[in-house]
């Protein structure tokens, strides 16, 4: 079915969507994008579904946006641009609003998109020795699409920080800062411990809770997810992005860094 | 004075109200509803009340909404159903902008609309081996009138977790998620050293400090309740919420159940 | 240059302010607010400052407003009040939206006023024996100005309690409520290494990913600063301020203590 995904739902209707581009750290390309984009459509409208859960391939999470994917971004025009961040804008908000419960199963690291991914799950779990950290400020990008979500978990002022400074972070951080909900050494047994308690719930009610926990909590509205879009966009014209992602392929230091 | 409380205040003007229905758990009835409702607003015209301490009788907080009147709202028309989830939602709101202190004294369990009046406290404490949950989806339900309250301690992302899984958890998680500020295993002498530095603060300027940490913390408005009222009627009316009371009285599994 | 602040930038571009009245406390006159206001502006419109580090002289952060600044506010007419609040209002505000890296160095005490400015850092790092609170009703005053950078970062159940009771806690709960992101007890090294990572980082994406978290997270507007502007200016015409104010000089306790 898909080129950059793994799917297989059991008995139960656990739905398990593994990233697998392992030799890619599953980096998410444009393909990743939109086959995610397709694959929350699917798992939403199948009512033998009751849980979903989202990890990567090969003991690693997600290590972000794709680079060449970025690069093609830094060079395409801005028609173009702003289509490719709508995209991933659509594919994050469809699984922010699925409606059923969704498990990150986060291990290895998890780096912008893919802490933007943990951020859209209803519960992230994560092994000890996982990193995390949006590093785009590095590159001369900034944490834009992904922003929002990443805000609901953790706070403005924390988000800050880590927006900001491109710190690297560990598992324990990442649960203070809300974007991890429980650290576990046996992530197998805790995200079946997790799972268990949705299996006694009522789908139709499961799926109003966290509607109106979204609708309650503020959830990324479109002006939001707009704004973030055109940030990015932006951004992805400057000449600080440009010599940020040259710098990185050319394996040598940024102008700035000091 | 009242059939489902007891009240006292002592010469600090430390008002005591006991949410008493030990035989039902302390479950909140129609008649507690209201009586909670009049019982807010004579203390809140009550100069000589400077702090309120909310406990429930015989060891244990409060159970939830009790399932007698929840099975009355299921089997009412649509009238009826929003008349008494609005009187809920009113009584929520009185106790959440009370203008003194209020102390909530959580111990045993607080379940549904017990976890509920923990967040309209301006500080909650328990005991460390108090259970909690929002159960609601367990029985076709939704955890509604109260969301607004809990979003406001928990956010988004715990909320849509608690919300849907109906998961029970301990005190510590309690105060991970923002619902308890402390827990203690003496909770006489915790509650007693919490109401102490409000004595010697000025009663106008604690109730003006509280009026503007709601306005600032964007405090549930009338929008959100009127939301969380429609959606709670809305799911009264539904086949999975008339199964999962009648499964709760027939002692069985309901339909959903993996 | 100022007469309440050391100003001192390193060859990396790392500036540091103190905040330099160490006999008062370092507490904030009007003289400091004005001072602070330009050095903000300043330290904005330089490309060779990449981060900033505030701190307070002699091993104590800030104890609050001086109260003779406050006690002058109680005494003036209501325009002069409006003016006031509203300078320091607008200080706190250039020092949230400064587009470089903010980092706190709290040590000794912060209150009132203090707390509001280890709010604006971007990060606020504090040594183990720092004590904070927020006392103002206890002198029947409010924490209007600084109401919304606090509340931004402990939420609106956690202002409640802090805002009403004046209680003093330590640096372990602060971290607890958001307000500090690390306790140590090698303050210097907690500095350095915090500073580390924003000199990697692009200057121009730093302030990019400052604003957006800024926005996304909704960053006091003018709404909340005149609402507290107002608030405060109300309260300094009380009779309950004038009593707590009063009281504090004559050294007796407030007639509302008990």
């Amino acid at each position: 079915m898909y080129e950059t995904l793994l799917t297989d739902t059991d008995t139960r209707g656990v739905a398990t969507v593994t990233l697998n581009r392992p030799d890619k750290r599953n980096a998410m390309s444009g393909e990743m994008i939109a086959e995610l984009t397709d694959c929350a459509a699917a798992l939403a409208s199948d009512d033998t579904v009751r849980a979903v859960v989202l990890r990567g391939a090969g003991a690693l999470f997600c290590a972000g946006g794709d680079l060449n994917w970025m690069r093609a971004q830094i060079d395409a025009d801005g028609e173009t641009r702003g289509r490719e961040a709508g995209k991933l804008a659509a594919m994050l908000g469809a699984w922010n609003t699925l409606p059923k419960a969704v498990i990150g199963r986060i291990e290895g690291a998890a780096f912008g998109g893919g802490v933007g991914l943990a951020c859209v799950c209803d519960v992230a779990l994560a092994a000890p020795d996982t990193k995390f950290g949006l590093t785009e400020t590095k590159l001369g990008l900034i944490p834009a699409t992904i922003g929002p979500y990443v805000v609901a978990r953790m706070g403005e002022g924390n988000a800050r920080r880590v927006f900001m400074s491109s710190r690297v972070f560990g598992a324990d951080e990442a649960q203070a800062l809300g974007i991890i909900a429980r650290v576990s050494d046996d992530l197998d047994a805790a995200v079946e411990a997790e799972i268990t308690p949705y299996l006694a719930c009522a789908p139709g009610a499961v799926a109003e809770a966290k509607a109106l926990a979204l609708h309650l909590g503020g959830a990324p509205g479109q002006a939001e997810v707009e704004h973030s879009i055109k940030a990015l966009v932006t951004r992805w014209d400057s000449a600080e992005s440009a010599e940020g992602i040259a710098a990185f392929f050319d394996k040598r230091k940024a102008a700035w860094v000091r």
